[in-house]
């Protein structure tokens, strides 16, 4: 078990906090966010700690995500909404609050008001290409 | 395959549209949104046609999660952000414009003035447990 013993979802895992919980499996949870942005707005969080998704191995995010669509579905039905958001916050700069990696699903409905602030851009002639030349070599890199 | 003939994202697997691809794998592919919110924002999409989360096998869910945290290191690291957001949204409702399941990995950056519209709530006294209840209800139902 990878545990912080200052972390709040930690305490959790361990049972040393209250929280509303929904499913538990051998390495994952899931329950109410304490400050919901809609009703039924859940968390899922792996029991591990780990700060971001990036500091995840890529077979515990597997392991965690194999819950997500029966969460999801799940949200739908308990709630009534029609669609939802799944949010992943990493850094306070993207307001991640909490610095145990933690997935929000949250339900959504016709003119509540939530959604990520969007306002798409586009590149200037061949900076596409540059950024996508320099993700590729970035990849290789941490694939060699 | 699972194909769907009017979707824009199975004719950019399908290689029958162009998009600046920065990693493919058997099931998936990452390529830069062409409406870019930060510069470096990336999609990563399972090549099978899912419209929503909620609709995928969780099989599938977790092979594709296992890419996240390397193209989410790869984020950080191409674009120099210090912080990112993982979101997906799932129904027009929730923003969803292609309707094929896609991950955005938005970079960030302090000021950037991107993120999720946040305003918690809370829930009146015991609506929490019903709701914890009717979930439980509802996995429990599923599982079964």
């Amino acid at each position: 078990m990878n545990d912080k013993s200052d972390c709040v979802f930690c305490k959790i895992v361990a049972g040393e906090m209250p929280a509303k919980i929904v499913y538990e499996s051998e390495t994952a949870l899931a329950f109410l966010d304490i400050g919901p942005v809609a009703q039924g707005h859940l968390l899922v969080i792996p029991k591990d700690h780990y700060s971001r998704l990036s500091d995840m191995p890529a077979e515990a995010c597997a392991t965690l995500a194999a819950d997500l669509p029966g969460l999801a579905r799940a949200v739908l039905t308990v709630t009534g909404a029609s669609a939802f958001n799944l949010l992943q916050n990493n850094g306070r700069v993207a307001g991640q609050v909490v610095e145990h990696v933690h997935f929000h699903l949250i339900p959504r409905k016709a003119g509540d008001g939530l959604g990520y602030r969007w306002e798409a851009g586009e590149y200037p002639p061949g900076r596409d290409v540059e950024i996508a030349e320099a993700y590729k070599a970035a990849l290789a890199q941490t694939a060699g």
